[in-house]
């Protein structure tokens, strides 16, 4: 892959924004963090050279093992990224880490606090961290991170780790672009009817019960793997384990690994990733396609059409199905 | 509004499903509860009746104000929300509540204790209280709910409480749908720092610290003051205040239904509620295009398009830009 020489770079007033991209995406699979840093950038600020990016990325892609980690505020979501890429580089593997904020248009990236605590892997050139604000509303998070993880893929990462705040829709999103998704509970933090209104109980493939040092950790675990046991599994399928860690101090660690590679063994050896990988890839593309409707949308007629057409509707002059058809009359 | 006599009726082969539309929606309007019950499950079941039924709501909208309750896991949604029925009913409004799960495609609904304690109201006619699960991914909770709310709003509603577990997107999510969002805090649920990292600071008009009875209550709402203060807000712009509440108690639900009051008061005096309902009017009208671009993409060339797609990516032999085109060049 030389520079310059893309056959896309040829658009004329496009080739100014790309031309660094050939040359980018070789250092970035070459390892060189500030091009991944780069290229990641590109993503945050959907530039029209990722259409480029992609193209070139996506035959180096498929390797990684992409793990969601994720759980409510309060139970040490940090603390066990960091404590989890410590164990990963005991065990020489390269590791990527995404800290997406599915929430905030408002604070954009990490707080203070997250930064401190991963500022000890801060001088490791073979871990890559970066936090990332999900953007926007309908496809912030499936936009985005998927295009991210692309990056860190083809940069020749082996496991990359997304962590994601909170529990709800964005814990669905990160189970559905993981190819392994673990979720943090601790006790204190709301029992075993808590974590199935949470919609906990049907998107881990590994639970973990971290501060399993303080009181009400067992029965936290044992409340999980009973409601766990009720959920009607195929034969054969994988059985979620509930693991017990301490993250501040390192400790369960390894278990978390070794469960993190059984998983990967198990889902490979099934149809498993395969299907998930087919997913991510699915929605990927819808929010690729939706995106590129939505300027369409913003951009016809005179002013922003959808917004005239929201405005009837808000007004009780038009419905909403309505309003859609005349929106799609717009673009097909 | 007579029976049968509807415009729309009368394309063939879907007369069956809407002959009784005009008279559900006729039903509504008077209030009963069947009626409105009925016309909910249609937007669940995303009926192709629900194009007619929008179009016979829409000119009665806009009256009932819109109430999203947000919180973690263990706060005390539910037990707040009873509270708040019933400080509602003694100011004689008639209430409707969504109770929304945006997690789960596995519970389907409101777990048992939810229907529990709601069950004091479940004899009044004023009340109506219905859970439902917010399908799908992308647009799941955007499609369903906005639709659900014309229809209580049409039958005569004057508050709407939309209850939603969890935080992250759900809870951005749920923002964006009402007039006037309360999130809730509990002690000993995180601190202010974790509710930031919720992105709770900015969606919130009203907080609420419950289970205020316990210790660290007011030190819950001093660290959140703070944090609140520290957001730039317009001059004239509404100052969120930050109450206390014992729900299981009642205790607080008046001075709760006030603060409600002012907000709504404040908003129509400003132009924020209509900015707010052009808002949620647009991600509505978003939200079905896309339905029904995905009816298109799914039933689109021989098997699933997109799916042959998302294969191709997921295999690395394609990049997603590419899928993407290839995807609204059958649409478009």
């Amino acid at each position: 892959m030389a520079d310059g020489s893309s056959g896309k770079g040829d658009v004329p007033g496009r080739r100014s924004a790309v031309a660094a991209v050939p040359e980018l995406v070789e250092q970035a699979r070459a390892g060189r963090p500030r091009a991944v840093g780069r290229l990641i950038s590109l993503v945050e600020d959907s530039s029209p050279a990722l259409r480029e990016v992609m193209a070139a990325l996506s035959p180096h892609t498929g390797r990684a093992q992409v793990v969601g980690l994720t759980g409510a505020p309060g139970v040490g979501k940090s603390t066990s990224t960091s404590a989890l890429v410590a164990e990963l580089r005991r065990r020489d593997r390269r590791v990527g880490v995404l800290a997406v904020d599915p929430s905030s248009p408002f604070s954009g990236g990490a707080l203070l606090g997250d930064r401190i605590r991963m500022s000890e892997h801060a001088t490791d050139p073979d871990v890559f961290i970066r936090s990332m604000a999900a953007r926007g509303h309908l496809g912030g998070l499936a936009w985005a991170t998927p295009q991210a993880l692309r990056v860190l893929d083809a940069a020749g990462f082996d496991v990359i780790i997304v962590e994601t705040v909170g529990v709800g829709q964005s814990e669905v999103e990160i189970s559905r672009l993981a190819d392994t998704t673990v979720v943090l509970l601790a006790p204190g933090m709301g029992d075993g009817i808590q974590a199935a209104k949470a919609g906990l109980l049907e998107i881990g493939d590994v639970y973990v019960i971290n501060k399993a040092d303080r009181d009400g950790a067992d029965q936290v675990r044992r409340d999980l793997r009973s409601m766990l046991a009720m959920a009607e599994r195929p034969e054969g399928a994988w059985r979620p384990p509930v693991l017990k860690t301490v993250a501040s101090q390192g400790e369960g660690a390894a278990d978390l690994v070794d469960a993190l590679d059984q998983h990967r063994a198990h889902a490979e050896a099934s149809t498993e990733l395969a299907r998930r990988r087919t997913r991510r890839a699915r929605d990927e593309i819808e929010a690729i396609a939706l995106t590129a409707l939505r300027e369409r949308w913003g951009s016809l007629g005179d002013g922003d059409r959808l917004d005239s057409l929201a405005a009837s509707v808000a007004a009780g002059e038009a419905d909403p199905y309505t309003a859609a058809d005349a929106l799609l009359a717009h673009v097909t």
